[in-house]
């Protein structure tokens, strides 16, 4: 097979890159002292979390009830669902843990939303493990740490015969503000010492916390300590993307996620170049547009993930990508005529990677070329239910 | 059924604005004498596509080759893929074409895509209709009118066994980027004015055009006149969207998809409320930034549609919305307790649909009032093969 007969757009995975990936963040945690629980919210994928959860304890972490079960149908028992949990999801959850040998832990910060959790759960005669999730600073859910109500919650759970206390979760989203290694290490370890302290506090107060879990993919990379946490929980890590080649997660040659695009027009008037990953197959993500410019919706590569000449995803239609040189330089057409392929590295491939149903999945052979011509499908989990 | 018992997130489809949306839309065509081939890149749905050719002459046009083969699948006949051809791309066409009643029409704006695209279709003893793609200053594919190098594309169709030269067309993207319907009549009179000049020109040189075609719903909704071209493929008009109502297509009353989701969260001392709809399910497309503050990723309403308080999605992480009052005002918590449902009325819809699977479908009462009783399912055709 030649790369050529994908149909395109389409995602390619480096299975290669993906391993030294996988391989590099567990033996960083591994010698860090925590236990690695891959989120597997970029990868939706089985095949990934077989070799994300490789050499630790095989406890995964996911998004949607459809990854939970999928994920326990596959084989995984230790299943931590990260959203903070609406009443609605008690049931198919309860079905999970009826159905397979998973086991779920859920997610709350709200004695609001416990009590029906808790009612719903005994009700269905299912059993959850959880919890609470406290805010490092990332602005997002969770409950500050030195709320009052946090212990309430505590005791609620501890109350609750159908739930167990398990501990404390946060995540440092503001690590995705940050602009250099030094500010993300800074961030690590807000991160880790929010967690440890609170841990040790309620512990001291007679509620002792099995799971002590932070983490970010930014965090997890440049933490100098993670004493007192008991797991991480990054998970874009296994793919990157320009981010968090930005964010020093390696650097573009460990991108293992990218978009195969065809070149389907030409505008030398307007030094443009069209192909047909747009909007929906890159996603509308700019989150790189505040730390730097061309960079857009993504960088084009040739065939072989070389780079060419700077070029970028300036804008996107829904199924056009627009391609731009930055300023200075112009689109080198003898490199892109009409028909050929390029690789598109994205910017967050969470939200790239979300619109296709699978991988085109390639190794590389010693000379660290890819072989398509032994190319695997993988498939996504995506949709919630 | 109730409302209650739709898992989140997930698009409802509210049938009645649908139907009154594509009414209003073919009623103006046949009046302004063109013939209606929706866009059904929004949609993706042979259930929406039979309202949206209704009274009219039931051709479609579509935005991947998937689409392509699931609306001839379904029964329609007169198939225009509206993206520049690869080569890649001719032989599901051509067996699209082989395998049913369907005629599908492509599309080309450059000589050198033409050729292999011209030798594939005859090998595979496939024939095709073809448009070329004019722009007309939207600034994304297309030859400008007065190119010396259209005339060469049009004796090249002609010339070869395989294709047919049926005509022009264009999209205006520009009205996008208009703030008043007077500048968005201005654009459809140069988007008009382009196509029926070049095709009368064409038509002088031995050329006639079958088929001379433009469209976008601002272009669809404030045209003065259409005379010279004989169809306009708007798209987004069936659901309409909040950029489509600030464009004057109706009024945020005529949004007939919206996603509904669940509050599960609630930060007090950040005036921000959680919901589980985030950058996946609403799409990370920031459209109406450029045109009005506080709509972000979306409006909120109430499960009966109605809008909060002008609480809007501020930002979004992929399973989280984060939902802020506009500055002067705050968030009514009383209407927003932790597991209650809201709706959210989409910034771009085609980038919000593509997100999901399926439409809940759902009528209005003699009242005007959504019943759940009877909620349907359509599904849409998403991926591109």
């Amino acid at each position: 097979m030649s790369i050529d007969y994908i149909a395109t757009p389409a995602l390619i995975l480096n299975r290669s890159r993906l391993t030294r990936n996988t391989e590099r963040m567990a033996a960083r945690m591994t010698e860090m002292g925590v236990r690695l629980r891959p989120h597997m919210k970029t990868a939706k994928s089985a095949d990934v979390a077989r070799l994300a959860t490789k050499d630790h304890f095989g406890g995964v972490t996911v998004s949607t009830v459809a990854e939970a079960r999928y994920m326990a149908e596959k084989g995984f028992t230790d299943i931590f669902y990260a959203v903070a949990l609406a009443p609605g999801k008690v049931a198919p959850l309860a079905e999970i843990q009826n159905s397979s040998d998973a086991r779920v832990t859920v997610l709350t910060d709200n004695i609001r939303a416990l009590t029906p959790v808790a009612d719903e759960a005994e009700r269905l005669q299912s059993n959850f493990r959880v919890l609470i999730e406290i805010d490092c600073g990332g602005k997002r859910a969770g409950l500050l740490a030195d709320d009052p109500a946090l212990v309430e919650l505590v005791k609620a759970i501890v109350a609750a015969p159908s739930l167990e206390f398990a501990g404390l979760m946060t995540h440092a989203g503001q690590s995705y503000g940050c602009d250099t290694t030094e500010e993300m290490a800074d961030v690590a370890e807000i991160e880790r010492r929010t967690i440890a302290l609170t841990g040790v506090k309620l512990a001291a107060m007679g509620y002792p916390c099995e799971t002590l879990s932070t983490g970010s993919t930014p965090t997890a990379a440049h933490a100098k300590s993670l004493d007192g946490i008991t797991e991480m929980r990054p998970g874009v890590y296994m793919f990157s993307d320009i981010m968090q080649a930005h964010f020093g997660w390696g650097d573009i040659n460990d991108i293992a996620l990218s978009v195969l695009a065809t070149v389907i027009g030409h505008r030398p008037d307007l030094d443009q170049v069209l192909i047909d990953a747009g909007g929906l197959a890159l996603s509308k993500d700019r989150g790189m547009d505040s730390h730097a410019p061309h960079v857009g919706l993504g960088m084009i590569c040739d065939i072989n993930n070389q780079p060419i000449n700077g070029i970028y995803v300036a804008d996107s239609h829904q199924e056009h990508g627009i391609v731009k040189a930055a300023p200075g330089t112009s689109v080198p057409w003898d490199d892109l005529p009409i028909g050929s392929r390029v690789r598109v590295l994205p910017v967050h491939v969470c939200m790239t990677a979300a619109a296709h149903d699978h991988y085109n999945v390639v190794d590389e052979d010693e000379n660290g070329v890819e072989d398509f011509s032994a190319t695997t499908i993988w498939q996504r989990q995506n949709g919630w239910y």
